[in-house]
């Protein structure tokens, strides 16, 4: 397995693999790696011969009050991670490898990316659609696979891709759990016992929505009361709980359309987001 | 030489080019073509074994009380231009092939665009590097070629290409002038014979600029002024007349370093722009 640190040494090499006539799937992430990004790895190669894991805690999708300076790193272990589940190469780039110090250009999604997390984090998605395409562009990779536990920046790339005629295919693999629910999440590690055990109460109550939904429950307002009281009840403090059109992110009063149900909250200082998908 | 209306043709037509080991050129116009982008498209030839010309009067480009819908168009004319020129294909897309009806993301470039043409017309150049960036997706060219007249817009390029790491050499050829002076444009069709010869003060004012500097004079101020003072003279109504540091586009108030000189200017309805490089 190859670990490369610059544009250079990533392109020298996926221009030998396109030249033998092999696809290449990039994974991107932030590094942490937990069996979710585990998963988009499996996933990635069954897409293509080559699979590439980008390690990279992208600054510019991290607001000036939030955790980018504690965000979890731990290279060794990703490295280990990597090589054990048969990755071709990993791109472990600094700050100065992806940002000049006049980096000027932005890529803006402006519709999907006005909800949700968005309000909260409003210059999120714009270091995200940024730092994926650059990342599309420096590898060259044919296919891309994320993860549905972002379900809104899943979304938001599969439109920037649609918008910008991006030759690269978007793969959205399923959300991960743990064995009692709670969403995978490099942040969960910010978590003490305390605040893991009642952040439970997201996923918890994200199924018990479900199977009101199942039962014929078809109101956003009473499926999102149901999630909200769950987590308010176990000392959590909601950001959000909507439920939205699948496609568009525009609420969806009556689910009477493929909808998500999707809940940010915070347990202590940190901020987890967690979905399922509704479909009627 | 082929003509394409879809991107499905255009993305056919350049995997086979790149699987015979062609480079491929991208000359992007919005048509009614002049011996500028003429020369444009030579300068394409000699950089690879295929050129493709994009004729698309791109709106997302135009403000709300611009040009729009009466810019001019000649297909026909373009058509035989580009066949006689040894085009290899003209990628000729209607509105609904560019654009989906739920568009929403945007490439913009924050700095460079923030000057000059960026004051006027306020949203053109986010148009500008949305609709070049899909251009180059949608074609996978090697090289695209610019021309000098649009100095901003070139530069604004050059840094969306490196900002988004997209692997695509940008060429800027030269600035082409008719015999007495006024810079090719296909705006150039809206004056009337008065308005041409009056027009003609842009580039002489720019040609007294530079006798100056070459004479020795530096203060950014007097070489706009004399600018200034030729344009207004003929009766034209200035937008801007400045002197830039050539690679930031910031004011140079005292021509020490490799400067634009750039001017923008009415003469009737029509806007004209011209530059002229001063290197100390």
């Amino acid at each position: 397995m190859e670990i490369l640190r610059t544009i250079e040494e990533v392109r020298k090499l996926a221009a030998r693999w396109r030249q033998a006539g092999e696809r290449i799937a990039l994974v991107p992430t932030m590094g942490y790696l937990h069996a979710g990004h585990l998963s988009l790895v499996k996933e990635a190669k069954q897409r293509a011969e080559r699979t590439v894991v980008s390690i990279y805690v992208n600054p510019t999708q991290f607001g000036p009050n939030e955790d980018l300076d504690k965000y979890p790193r731990d290279f060794a272990r990703d490295e280990a991670s990597c090589r054990e589940h048969g990755v071709d190469a990993v791109f472990y780039p600094d700050n100065a490898v992806m940002y000049a110090p006049d980096h000027s250009t932005w890529v803006v999604e402006e519709s999907l990316s006005q909800t949700m997390c968005g309000l909260s984090r409003p210059t999120h998605f714009r270091g995200v659609t940024t730092v994926v395409l650059k990342l599309f562009n420096i590898v060259g990779c044919d296919v891309a696979v994320f993860g549905r536990k972002d379900a809104q920046q899943a979304l938001i790339i599969q439109r920037m891709v649609r918008d910008l005629n991006i030759p690269v295919e978007i793969v959205v693999a399923p959300l991960i759990r743990e064995e009692d629910g709670l969403a995978l999440s490099s942040r969960n590690k910010y978590l003490n016992a305390d605040e893991r055990q009642r952040a439970l109460s997201i996923s918890a109550g994200l199924r018990s929505a479900a199977s009101q939904f199942d039962a014929g429950e078809r109101s956003a307002e009473a499926l999102a009361a149901t999630v909200r009281t769950a987590i308010e009840a176990a000392g959590g403090r909601v950001d959000y709980v909507v439920v939205m059109a699948r496609t568009t992110l525009r609420p969806l009063p009556l689910v009477n359309a493929p909808a998500v149900l999707a809940a940010a909250a915070f347990f202590g200082k940190t901020r987890l987001i967690d979905n399922i998908f509704l479909d009627p």
